[in-house]
């Protein structure tokens, strides 16, 4: 909905702050029950649920933002009373460490706990880009197995399996060790030119392999001028980071066979192929085959923080948007392994793994795949009000429908029959009821079915279904309320 | 759990802002089983969510707040890029007639919502004192008339008979217009008497009859010695007062008639008892009685905002404290009709009426309420892994309880066997399963009840049950797993 501003400057002008948006009904409702499905797979894994307070302080939030140069860029931050900065969170995984460090002597290790809310971030509003969004996150923290990591691939399939995904995503997954590994055998040491390596390696899906075969040599040229510095590789060091990301993908085990021939004799390699052959085995023991998780060399997933597997969820099916373009959606889920997260509070380094849903992405595409076909949320079935001395009988109505299980209300505003049944069409109510003077004398009720209205509206129905026998209009006796309301609701 | 600080100063102490506080598992779990409650009794009533963001323009916010002398006093606020002010919204009901003024023209009206969300407020912390907590409100917006008030009641009891407890409630109602009325009649018009009448009337529940006098005439005395001036009334005003809160309180009928005889001649208070009046008929269709809702001439409920019926809920049972004494729930919901609040945007008197819920004061006596025999959250089903080579047969059999319905997860810390125990121990775990290489030589397993050791530890259940049939541990074929976890899990 677009904001309306008032212009009487005495008086202030109703508006959402810069960058925040309103959810309404429809969209609360979708969110919910996606987050409700979501948290039940979490709960079936074990973890349990942690709610951290909005604002912490601004050093236990850390820096882990890239662009936190300054200590408030990035965070919504003011001074409390006693002069301590607090800040908005940022995302979850800063007051997990925060709780982990706090807590620990009493929590259980392995610390498996999941949180769902809303994050905040200063960023400069702009279409599309909104300063607080929801994340969906779980984390085993204290165990450093294969193990752990699998069990995230398997959350993850789980969860999108719950929202009726089945077939339409992927797990990715990639492990960092294996990443060094690869440059090490390549020579590549330098930190700068193994992030420029891993910036091009990363573009794989976007570029293609000739534009990332540019950007590891002398820099690429894209259709606008524009040009990107690239990483200047020799030409045996580029066959090999090419040879890598263009691995086999047949299936887990054949990405393992390469990568255990392009890491050999780095250390850190062979530990990542090996991570990842566990994690397959487990995988397979989970019933989670190759369709479901693959290993894929060119996931990256950001440049710090990760520490050995890498994960991405990602929804594989297109939706087109309102002006019929073809819509991937891509990742909506990522996360990895990161075993120094709580060393900065303790000294101590614990191992931890977990992902992030990103609920508002993934709502996007419900939404979309839903789109087709699918029926709107049904509102209350409205009780009109024809004569204002009989609200106690429509009062009871409502209450009786309500017993039945059945959201209903009476109308409570003004206006006559038209702007009640403005009303109701507003609130996409199934069905009114209408008893006015005549009604009472005979002991009956009207009842509007206003499933028929929209559905003919939206040609889902067609005017011979109509004449076979839903009236738009019926009159029934006062007792049958609750079954002819019920038919209503029943007929698809 | 308590804080358990750092002394190293290099690094950052792992702290929860002060004011605020983390919520843990059973919290959480609790707080969204009573939130899910609540929801669906406002979505019974026809009311739709809605979501505003935790950040709001101050200006968008206004001075709701007693408190508010400064523009930033009371909120979390800072200046925004842009210079504007922005702050963490206080309550949920500024959001509403922002939400209300900006989208007029696309919402439907009457305009029935609902929200739930955490609200912050910036006071100085204290014990039990918490600078974020959570809301639970509805509100009907654009309704002028008293069977919008009438069903406030409605929800509120549907509200407390859904979380089960009912006959442990009351809703209690007042009218403002009703006590402008006494106050006109006793001939009281000055504003600052007013709300000392007022403040004293208020404080019927805490004082008695005779302090309330006190109040009314020269002043109170209070037992630490501490001195409150009074209203300085006349004695035939204080009588008049005295008369109204001790009304007869036997129906709600004969309030109304008290009422009606104490404000005959003031158009304010005839309206307000015109109101009640037609409140009590309402909920009598309804079918709430004298039981679930009364008429309570000393509810006030704050000194301004409200303009005509006031609401409360009220627990009515008492439970006893960790060190016995007994303890009164009291006041855990509260609203009231308020027809002024879009007016501050829109120059317009818009008639609005609702309620709030605080959840984190319910859920607290909810949990009072179900310490007496409650079982505790159980965790999921532990499989112990005694061989780390079996990781993948363990985790095939944690796979299988999942798709079984039932939460359950592999250990994934290091240490033996009896870290193993401790760990099932603090998740609560209702049984653990455990296969070694003997166990995987026979295709068995071996199931440890550990119910029956929390119930033996509670004295739940006794030695002789044990004995007659609950074996503490037992070694079941491969293929048991699920129908044995399934009689232990249902074994009460």
């Amino acid at each position: 909905m677009s904001e309306k501003p008032q212009t009487d400057d005495r008086r202030p002008v109703p508006r959402t702050a810069s960058g925040f948006a309103d959810a309404f009904a429809e969209t609360v409702l979708g969110r919910n029950r996606m987050i409700a499905s979501i948290a039940e797979v979490y709960a079936r894994f074990g973890f349990e649920p942690l709610e951290t307070p909005a604002v912490e302080y601004l050093d236990v939030l850390g820096k882990y933002l890239p662009e936190a140069d300054q200590p408030d860029l990035g965070v919504f931050a003011l001074r409390d009373d006693d002069d301590q900065w607090i800040a908005l969170r940022y995302d979850l995984t800063a007051p997990l460490s925060r709780v982990y460090a706090q807590y620990a002597q009493q929590l259980p290790k392995p610390y498996r706990r999941y949180q769902i809310g809303p994050v905040w971030r200063r960023e400069k509003p702009g279409p599309g880009r909104f300063r607080q969004f929801y994340q969906c996150d779980f984390d085993t923290v204290g165990a450093p197995g294969a193990a752990a990591d699998a069990e995230v691939c398997a959350v993850l399939a789980a969860a999108f399996d719950a929202l009726g995904l089945a077939g339409r995503y992927e797990i990715r997954v990639n492990n960092r060790k294996v990443l060094n590994g690869i440059l090490e055998r390549a020579g590549i040491f330098e930190p700068d030119r193994r992030t420029t390596v891993l910036r091009a390696v990363d573009k794989l899906d976007r570029l293609g392999l000739d534009g990332v075969r540019d950007l590891l040599g002398p820099g690429r040229k894209d259709p606008s001028g524009d040009f990107t510095r690239g990483a200047e590789l020799a030409s045996d060091q580029i066959d090999r980071i090419v040879g890598f990301v263009s691995a086999a993908r047949e299936n887990r085990r054949a990405v393992c066979d390469a990568f255990a021939a392009l890491t050999e004799g780095s250390a850190d390699g062979e530990a990542g192929v090996a991570e990842l052959r566990e994690i397959d085995a487990l995988l397979t023991a989970m019933g989670l085959g190759d369709d479901a998780v693959v290993f894929d060399p060119s996931l990256v997933r950001g440049l710090a923080y990760y520490t050995g597997p890498v994960f991405e969820g990602v929804l594989t099916f297109e939706t087109t948007d309102e002006n019929g373009r073809a819509v991937s959606f891509g990742s909506v889920a990522g996360g990895g392994r990161y075993d120094d997260l709580v060393e900065r509070f303790t000294g101590e380094r614990v191992p931890a793994t977990g992902a992030s849903i990103g609920v508002d992405r993934l709502a996007a595409a419900l939404r979309a795949l839903a789109a087709d076909g699918a029926e709107a949320e049904m509102g209350p079935v409205v009780v009109t009000v024809m004569d204002k001395s009989r609200l106690a009988d429509y009062q009871a109505m409502a209450t009786e429908l309500r017993g039945a299980g059945i959201p209903a209300e009476i109308y409570l505003g003004g206006g006559g029959f038209r702007q009640q049944m403005k009303y109701a069409d507003r609130r996409r109510s199934p069905a009114a009821v209408i008893a006015g003077e005549d009604e009472f004398a005979k002991g009956e009720i009207s009842i509007k079915d206003l499933r028929l209205g929209s559905e003919l509206a939206a040609g889902i129905a067609g005017r011979e279904e109509w004449r076979k026998g839903r009236p738009a209009q019926q009159s029934v006796a006062r007792t049958a309320l609750i079954e002819t309301i019920k038919r209503i609701l029943s007929d698809d």
